[in-house]
């Protein structure tokens, strides 16, 4: 396999932690995304859409999309499961790695490309206002996710998860993206630092 | 278990789609998200993030995001198989499902929601520019889309799958988003008619 990464993008980072996670090890390419390399036309033979990470398989197939990934790697080395056990908890496994991807991360990420003056030269045009209104949708979030944290460890229950990889990547990307975690916000940050000891997610 | 629907958006409406698939009916109770029934306190128990579907199981417990709905729905019902056979196929479908859930049902989506007058209700504040930005968005995939099913059935193969249902519901809603799909694109044309003629999407 080759991993086609890019060190510091957050989608990338999410299956950086994941691979650590589950103790793979892929060979890796790096892309330089403010040099625009996955803009390049050869680029297109690994991703049409020009995005990463993207995995070479060893029979030359090519598959992209974070999360597409994860499941990949899950398969191939099912412990421990950070997808869910049996079929039930899988489907809340998917709930809360889902609201964690379109309540937080996405408006994290919009707020950062459409914000920071460096993203100009990957969101074309940039939105300053739209980007603005997402900070108050990041924030709602982070009180939901805080709210929820009463009452378990992590973001899906008592075991760690896809969702709380989402959920920690999301949070790192809160400072590009000029977006205050409420200090307040007690049991988001004790589940923040539980997360950010881990082995997988200090390197 | 009782499902919480709203018939003409787009969300449940993947989730109708895949229960007539599976065979599967479920009592339905329905929200008016126009009336913004979703937005009324006892609303919060269902989903605490206000949006439809959400499925209340036998036990209590509750279910929302609409493709984490499906993957339950898979698990009870396994055939025919709507995420893939074998780990290696799951993770090919995963890809087609996100890639058309975020190049093409997202921005197809957000000009709904940011360029529709009537969804200024829901949408507050809308970024007119912001939903123009998107209609070329949704195009260039639209074009990619075609271009891949040169060779194939269905978007991620020979079998219909939940990135067809994904794909299917955001032409549904190009309409009331005002995106034009291009008319010379004549594989996804008959694609679209092909999954459009299937009984489960006729209703």
């Amino acid at each position: 396999m080759l991993l086609y990464d890019a060190p510091r993008a957050p989608n990338p980072r999410r299956v950086g932690i994941f691979l650590a996670e589950k103790g793979v090890t892929v060979p890796v390419r790096n892309v330089d995304l403010m040099a625009l390399d996955h803009m390049e036309s050869d680029f297109a033979r690994i991703n049409p859409l020009r995005a990463v990470p993207a995995l070479v398989l060893d029979d030359g197939s090519i598959l992209t999309e974070s999360v597409a990934i994860c499941r990949y790697i899950e398969w191939l080395r099912p412990e421990p499961p950070l997808f869910g056990r049996d079929g039930r908890e899988q489907a809340f496994v998917e709930m809360w790695q889902r609201r964690m991807e379109f309540a937080l991360f996405l408006p994290v990420a919009f707020a950062f490309r459409h914000g920071h003056p460096r993203m100009g030269v990957l969101e074309k045009p940039q939105f300053p206002e739209f980007a603005e209104a997402q900070r108050g949708r990041a924030a709602a979030a982070m009180r939901f996710l805080d709210g929820e944290l009463a009452d378990r460890a992590f973001v899906a229950g008592e075991a760690f998860t896809i969702a709380d990889i989402t959920a920690f990547v999301a949070l790192e990307l809160t400072r590009l993206a000029r977006i205050e975690v409420p200090p307040e916000l007690t049991r988001l940050a004790r589940w923040r630092a539980a997360v950010g000891a881990r082995p997988s997610v200090a390197v």
